[in-house]
């Protein structure tokens, strides 16, 4: 039956990849990133986007896992499958924190009497982090060749999630205020002129402290750009991503509200979150709250992906919250955060303070501060200073080329993101002493 | 700056959802499944791929986090941010139990005196359930209009998979032997005949009780398999995705080595295997062991996918594994079902004895019997018989032909997956009474 050959295998038979992984190249940039972590295992890193392990709820976890599991049937509902939308009781939980943070902002900004917000669980989907959203709002509308706009810069994981899919990430300009959106309509002219506005499907903005610049979209502007997308959507509808995976990391300034409630409708604005800032990163549980009509699609996509996140880790932070526990932690956190950022920017002013042409912005949130160098200093991985850091100065950092989309002439190279996140605050004055000391040597 | 406008957006801009999301209908067929059972809360569920409730780890799972949680630095290394390919300690944990499994094979296949088998950690990817990995593993290697041979019947969900990816599925006849090599080198000859064999990309093999047909390959298919993969590696290396999702629950007949063993060189078999079956879904956690090539590929899709699955879960299952608590769990989960599965047997003896042309698999492990009527009665979702089981008698199963690849004429239409996983022996015994009351009345 079967024909036994006596001819050896040819001895290496190329593996072909698929086109979809020959996109997908900016992942390699961070693996590179990882092994030099890795082989300098002295060097600081303020390029880590890890959380502060101090702000890590170990006890808040074991308290609320000893009562999760000390019934045996809730602890069998929690460690049984769930489903691809994810555990109904943590939808709610986070329906309600949401229209908390939303009627907080609308309380800041109106008065005591501004309405509450209210949100529908059906239109929330759990995932494993708010990437995992990020990705799946890419697979489900974005074909080869389509179109996302994004800030320049904006967070480099979502533009290899956009390469990944063969589309295009077209940059608009950022300023102090956040993307600017009368650049974004003169893009979507150019792109209309050039006939290709139905290739249009999304905008993707990181409204809060933007990773890596730390910057803010302002109020203004959160309610023209979901104008604008709404104005735009002629061909087919231009969806907003909103990523606020940052959100709740808020040390000062103005409390905004979400691009998404501008968008009264709910038609418009997919918002991201995630509890792995505020709470545990392990735990990779993110989630979207989406338009009605995506709630399928993505729910679909994700089913052909791994057919739901861990239902115990949802189960999980759904007993923190309802436990009262979340938010008390979530002030510990923003506590510990906001001395570390006041430290990485009194160590910029004491060892930046004499270099001319070096500045940097002041965030009110977030995990990052985004330092420009003078136009001559490269800062890309195969830079002088990139080596000298971490080399000789023995610090890490993220270069700032590769949180650009567009033509390298498009990208600036002479920008570096600098993460408060994991170092202790000793450290990360001595990572910016280093850093000062590589530019130096190189200027 | 901003054009304001006054007229009013268009009504409702139609969403256009990317061609991938189109490809992906298999998932809506599995909704449907749900949805009935929703609605029809008193149906017996023999549909239902959940596992037995009884089987969960509560206590030892209760007893491993008190131990990870109780001290402060071994719990924040759970709950901080994990790596893409997964957390070493598990990964190490994992190539011992495969090492295991192995050795345990060889030494009943060939006696004491056979080799132990050593697994490289850093050939180990962790995912999302074993449903990742092979989600994965589709993405880096399917082009859309590629090829990837299934057995048929085969696993539903991966059809839903490679058709997600515009893929082909292409159905090779199984027999109680598994998927028949003889007719596997048949539709490569015409595939090749064709002009097609660059387009081979994948042969996917469920090698221990297939879901849904319970039956296994057999080991002189196992070795036959991967010599005929090597054979036809011309145009380009095919690789064998065997999913050994069901290994671990074996009740009696032969111990199998794995396909992967018979792959000394570790370059064609991709091995996936999950914690769901034999431990807990709701963690869900799975593995691949993959041939060098690609394990670097696989791992950057998964970092723009969700940059690595649940760190936290995954320490919890290494605590697990080292502590010893795995294996006579395992044992105890194996005794259970061993139990269930008699009892559907028997019923199904009981109750379609004296019913003409209706025969059925004795599956040796596994969650599922696999159940052919005569060739007139149609068990699909919109059949007479699916209807009156699931509103007059009251029960669900998964009608056979959602299991098929290929056209409507090369799928059975007479058959159904009957699963013993959710249901206590006694809801099964009545469950099987239901089904044939409907049978009989269709007949």
């Amino acid at each position: 039956m079967l024909h036994k050959t006596t001819e050896p295998s040819p001895p290496a038979a190329e593996v072909k990849l698929s086109r979809r992984w020959q996109w997908s190249t900016r992942g390699r940039a961070i693996s590179y990133l990882m092994e030099q972590a890795v082989e300098n295992p002295n060097a600081i890193s303020l390029a880590a986007g890890l959380v502060d392990p101090s702000t890590l709820p170990v006890a808040e976890t074991r308290r609320v896992l000893a009562d999760l599991l000390g019934d045996t049937e809730r602890g069998c509902r929690a460690l049984q499958y769930g489903t691809t939308q994810g555990a109904e009781r943590l939808r709610r939980q986070v329906a309600l924190l949401l229209g908390r943070l939303e009627t907080q902002s609308a309380v800041r900004q109106n008065g005591a009497h501004a309405a509450s917000v209210e949100i529908d669980p059906a239109q929330i989907i759990l995932t494993t982090g708010s990437q995992q959203l990020l990705s799946l709002v890419g697979e489900i509308l974005l074909d080869p060749d389509d179109i996302c706009l994004v800030a320049a810069p904006t967070y480099f994981v979502f533009l290899g999630v956009i390469h990944g899919l063969g589309a295009r990430a077209v940059p608009i300009p950022a300023d102090e205020n956040g993307m600017q959106i009368d650049r974004l309509e003169q893009e979507l002219e150019r792109i209309d002129a050039a006939g290709e506005l139905s290739k249009v499907k999304l905008i993707y903005a990181v409204s809060y402290y933007e990773n890596p610049s730390g910057i803010s979209l302002s109020t203004e502007r959160r309610r023209e750009l979901v104008a604008l997308a709404e104005r735009w959507s002629r061909d087919q509808k231009i969806f907003v991503l909103e990523d606020a995976a940052y959100r709740e990391l808020h040390y000062d300034g103005p409390d905004r509200p979400s691009v998404w409630s501008f968008d009264p409708a709910h038609e418009t604005v997919i918002l991201a979150q995630t509890f792995s800032k505020s709470f545990s990163p392990g735990l990779r549980v993110g989630y979207g709250l989406l338009p009605k009509p995506l709630v399928g699609p993505v729910a679909d996509r994700k089913g052909n992906e791994d057919f739901g996140s861990s239902n115990f880790n949802q189960h999980l932070l759904a007993t923190v919250l309802e436990s009262g526990l979340y938010e008390p932690h979530v002030e510990q956190v923003r506590a510990s955060y906001r001395v570390k950022r006041d430290r990485i920017l009194a160590a910029a002013d004491k060892y930046f303070a004499d270099l001319p042409g070096v500045s940097w912005v002041h965030p009110q949130g977030g995990l990052y501060v985004w330092m420009t160098l003078p136009e001559q200093i490269d800062t890309g991985l195969d830079s002088a200073l990139f080596k000298r850091a971490v080399k000789i100065d023995g610090m890490m950092y993220v270069p700032g080329d590769l949180c650009y989309a567009g033509t390298p002439a498009q990208r600036r190279r002479n920008q570096m993101r600098l993460s408060f996140g994991v170092e202790s605050p000793d450290k990360i004055e001595e990572g910016i002493r280093r850093l000062a000391s590589a530019v130096r040597a190189v200027l």
